[in-house]
């Protein structure tokens, strides 16, 4: 059992904030929407009147926020409030350079730093089922597995600090290289007549297998359960597969690496979103490849 | 237990002919290599003289040669000695609408036809364990299914003429994206510091998951005995990972079809092959994401 | 003075046979929409019952018609009809290996062929200002010229039978990727609050000038009497500039060429045209670059 | 005639500030190079022992220095040390955001500020014929330009700070499209049998015209005394356009700006480069889509 300080109580946040609870830790909550923080209260976290005080207590602080920015602003406003040698874990999908910064700033203050993105969206928040990709020195990243078990199912250890960042966007810069590969394959075999459910059946058995065809067949009614066959609601939107391959043509420009693929994807993924298609499933790339016009 | 003509005694021809002669069928084979016929003759075959002479008892005729006009002029050449109702099996991995043409010609001649190229490579079709993605009528497809089967472990049913060639090559185009997507997202985690190992085991647990991380890692050394960690050598080369873009490339013109991840794709391959690579194991697409400037 | 068949009163062909009669050139016409040979007729060419007909006293054959499938028929039901020595000029944009194959169905029944594509399109050939890229032998090529200077204000001779093909869709094929490229640089300096016509001036006096900053700005207002200050209307239409994008892309598969920057403006324009703007003028593209949902 | 304290003496920067010296300013010079300071000081300048005392008596900061990183700490060290009101002329090729820092920086300490980026290359500056895009304020842009034009025949006002270095780069990223696509559609010719003379003579009277056809063929032997006819040696090199492709690249994150074209002309140029041809000029990217083993 921990005295845990949560900050970020959007709809990812807070239901991980509650699994917190649920496991049995002492959380302190603060955020500036306050009805988020009447929910937590309710459901027994203590709500602080600041960012300070809630981490009064606090021997871990776990965030959740939209952006690198507001990350670090929260900890150059708590670190000297905080506990010596206080675990900060950061959930947030950042820039790898701003974790890198991030892990300076807490170190130098005597602290310990673990950069730590999940996947899994809204749903695996609720359910505790988040996978978390890790970056940052072998013992912190054990200690902090123990705490992040109670929200998630995977934790990996990518390697140092920033390394969780880079892992968790190089996977995703990929799967929209899947996902937009795999789309195009199908629209493809389609308009040669082919049924697309065989088609994908075939691949499945073959050297085209991968996680898309497994887990999210883009084409309509291939699949029960998944977005496509659900007008392309719910699942991973558009509008953060965009956030997210911007975070990686952004890692890719520092380390100079060349991404042809990601590139492309990236280019078909903007279009898509300009169109008007931002907060739909990812997998609703599929439809750029097809004729929408009646 | 059949009488079987094969035409094609290449690499892949000559175990694909060994296996059926396994089976226990009664086989012709004709080749303008006399060497390769006198090879097969050794292992029980029947040497014919001429085309002509190799189908004059087969109740099946089954080819496997380097491209479309090698099969059209084979055929154009034998159809009027062949028994009536013979079934025309092409193993060949061509052009779909030249399948398409072929199984006109066939058909047209009271004859039956069913494209049916394969996977699995030099060590496959010595190994019987190659796999058939056929075009056809579902009655004809079952039969040449239990020909096939002496020769190889999987047959799928894509549709009807020419679909096993689309579905080879979407298949093929979809591996292309998948090997280059999935090596410029692992080079990109190890210029920013990630073990490759460690990068490759995360994916594979997460949505980046795809048939090349599970048996083809392209970073050497990463996994045992795959090309990458045997210097590039065996597997499937760059040339014919090329010829198989180039056959997609030339069915999406046809069809119409928009497929931007295997432009990129086929333009990395070919500059990669204008390079040198052209006998290397198509993994090697990795490399070109390296300095190899010393 | 020459007795000229012209075939294929469409938009183009009507102004350009008005052109030839307007050259003093005696005219037959022949076209299955009977007004448009009509309308022919009435400004002094005389209309044909047939295609036979029509090459009755014919020296040159000049034809401007959708598709090579189309030459090759016509070609097929004149050719024997045809006076010695004709000479044959296609001005219609088709398949290079087409255009060579109709120069071997020509010259084998003893004739003579140009192919010799034109742009300029309907303004250009309603004003008689064309421009045609001939393939053919050198004197061949000379004569065609002599006629085709009744219908244009360039000729080109790129080379032997095909090359004119060639060229064409080379050129147009630079003009995407001219278009593209010059729409997205120009949309980026917008994005980063700068002016497009002070950029677009700024590039024009840089080594980023080409044909679309000096004759055809694709942003609205930059320049007047341009497709992109009226509504994208006018102009050379996006469906145009795909069959064209389609006919170099077939070239390149058939010539093993490599041509990336083209396989991105290609499938760029595809996306385009997928979502309604087909009937746009290609320099629409901008457009795609825009955030078009309000 | 005004007092200069000019920073960066290498290779294009000392012959800038040569011809501020014939054009009758008064230039005090530091650099970390002593040879270099003495080279000037021979040809009049004053030799400074600091970049302080550099700037003692200057009404005018002129840099020209490898990235922004140089150019903020010089700032930072010297601006203190300014007369008032001083005029900072930043030459230097850097992310535009960092030219927008640059600006708030002089300006909040009471100074004014251009950002003047120059194209033109060695030649040009010993020349004095280098080109400056320049962003600033209207009055002080014009200021600047009385001297830049010692330096330079042409200068153009982009827009506000930072305006410079995005219309640079915006330009150059339009040039590397142009270069790629000039490049595969002249081979697209060559490997059809057309002489790349005559093709590039036929698109530079079409619409496929643009600068690189103009001034700066990239086939070798088409055109005399440019790069491609001297293998490729002199000109402008690859690492440095892929150091101008690197920085359209962030600013295109910064400003969330769709460059598909670009982004492949970058990893087209990339993948040249780590083969070993970044010191040849840019226009070698035509070499890249050739068979260069043998």
């Amino acid at each position: 059992m921990r005295n845990i300080a949560f900050f970020g109580l959007g709809n990812m946040g807070a239901s991980m904030a509650i699994n917190l609870l649920k496991a049995g830790h002492v959380v302190s909550v603060f955020d500036l929407v306050q009805s988020q923080v009447d929910k937590l209260v309710e459901q027994g976290a203590m709500g602080a009147a600041s960012d300070k005080q809630a981490v009064e207590n606090a021997q871990v602080v776990i965030s959740m926020l939209p952006a690198g920015k507001h990350v670090k602003s929260l900890y150059e406003s708590i670190l000297n409030s905080c506990n010596e040698n206080t675990l900060f874990i950061d959930c947030s999908t950042i820039d790898a350079s701003e974790a890198k910064e991030l892990n300076s700033i807490v170190t130098q203050a005597g602290h310990r730093f673990v950069d730590a993105p999940v996947s899994g969206g809204v749903a695996g928040a609720a359910a505790g089922t988040l996978t978390f990709i890790m970056g940052g020195e072998a013992q912190v990243v054990e200690e902090a597995q123990t705490i992040l078990k109670g929200m998630g199912k995977h934790c990996f250890h990518a390697g140092g600090a920033g390394a969780g960042q880079i892992a968790k966007i190089c996977n995703n810069m990929l799967l929209a290289v899947l996902m937009a590969g795999t789309s195009e394959a199908l629209k493809m075999a389609m308009d040669n007549g082919l049924d697309p459910a065989v088609m994908s059946e075939i691949m499945k058995q073959s050297s085209g297998n991968n996680w898309t065809l497994q887990n999210y067949n883009p084409v309509p009614d291939v699949m029960p359960n998944v977005p496509s066959s659900n007008n392309y609601e719910g699942g991973f939107m558009v509008d953060l597969m965009n956030k997210d391959l911007g975070l990686a043509a952004s890692a890719a420009t520092q380390s100079n690496s060349l991404t042809p693929m990601a590139s492309i994807a990236k280019s078909l993924y903007h279009l898509h979103g300009l169109k008007g298609n931002g907060k739909k499933d990812f997998s609703s790339i599929f439809e750029s490849f097809c004729n929408t016009k009646r």
